[in-house]
């Protein structure tokens, strides 16, 4: 089963990492990091390069397609090429996921209209522009269509999904292996539960630069 | 602040990329892959490659280390290169850390010997070969030297390590940025917590080869 993760200059480094973890331990995966050209992308924060093995062009038919997000995917949503690949892939797929702003890349190729889904608590409302119904949960399985919320959930939805494919037990065994366990030392990883001066300097942009 | 976060063949790819996107977002942060060579680096399913943008020998006093674990550790435990920048790096460090079996190439290099630590749950019985002293928790701090469980234990021991460098308040900024409100699917993340025909299969190598 060919899974095609794919990179743009800018993304998000462990929107991409967490499904390759765990969706990426199918049996039989054959994953591959795709972008338009061959090469290192580097992330949002310019630390991190993650090589491209495969450009677009090259991978025309994966079976599981994933869309990491970042604050490069607002420079790809007039990016043709991409938008184009991504309904020609997706025209094949058995599973067209994202996690974080992925799925405003995949509302903007036309493929959430009038479906339910997910995206990073920021970006959530951006949805509406195109005719997806924003839905605040984790992980949304709409059809074939599955997104993530933020970056992290990459992780939960890698899960689930390869739960869906291999069966639960196979899933729990990949859980196992990266000793998925969450203990995080704070619980204010959602808007609803982080502290409210948080929340409004991550919407305004005055304590990081999402752009 | 400089965190240097190393790479060798056969990595972890999400061991790396937690601490990243975490502890990354240090105020200031000059966050650097480095390695023996500089270029990509694959890690454990061959399906991913970082690109280390420096060698060891071009960042030898970064105030963090972050060492990662992964099948290609074994391989590391007699490269004495590695071996001797870290005990370097070690005596110039404000905080020297690691993910999953990482910790045996800390304890290997001698950093550990009678401290508390911890490893992937599959190895931490190996520490005590080299005078450190296993500790199942998810992050453990032992004076600058703070180790994590296995693979996704990495996110925990970055938001924990931020806390304590720039504030509660920045880490919880961060969890939030990354919306870190882990939702798995399954409750098997642990040896503790997954079915034991699971916990075997793993121990024994018969689901996964981890060599």
């Amino acid at each position: 089963m060919q899974i095609a993760v794919v990179l743009f200059d800018r993304f998000t480094a462990l929107d991409a990492v967490g499904p390759y973890e765990t969706l990426g331990r199918l049996p039989g995966a054959d994953l591959v990091f795709v972008a338009e050209h061959r090469g290192p992308v580097r992330s949002d924060t310019g630390a991190l390069a993650l090589t491209a093995d495969r450009t677009l062009e090259e991978v025309t038919r994966p079976d599981i397609v994933v869309v990491p997000g970042g604050p490069g995917q607002s420079a790809q949503m007039a990016n043709e090429t991409l938008l184009t690949w991504l309904r020609t892939a997706d025209a094949a797929s058995t599973w067209t996921t994202s996690v974080c702003t992925g799925s405003l890349l995949l509302a903007a190729a036309g493929l959430l209209r009038g479906r339910r889904a997910t995206s990073h608590w920021l970006a959530l409302d951006l949805l509406k522009e195109f005719g997806a119904q924003p839905v605040e949960e984790r992980v949304v399985i709409a059809d074939k269509y599955v997104t993530a919320a933020g970056v992290s959930a990459g992780i939960d939805m890698g899960l689930t999904l390869l739960g869906r494919i291999a069966g639960d037990e196979h899933a729990q065994a990949v859980q196992l292996l990266t000793e998925y366990d969450p203990q995080p030392p704070y619980d204010a990883g959602s808007p609803h539960k982080a502290p409210a001066r948080l929340v409004e300097e991550l919407r305004s942009g005055s304590r990081f630069s999402l752009t």
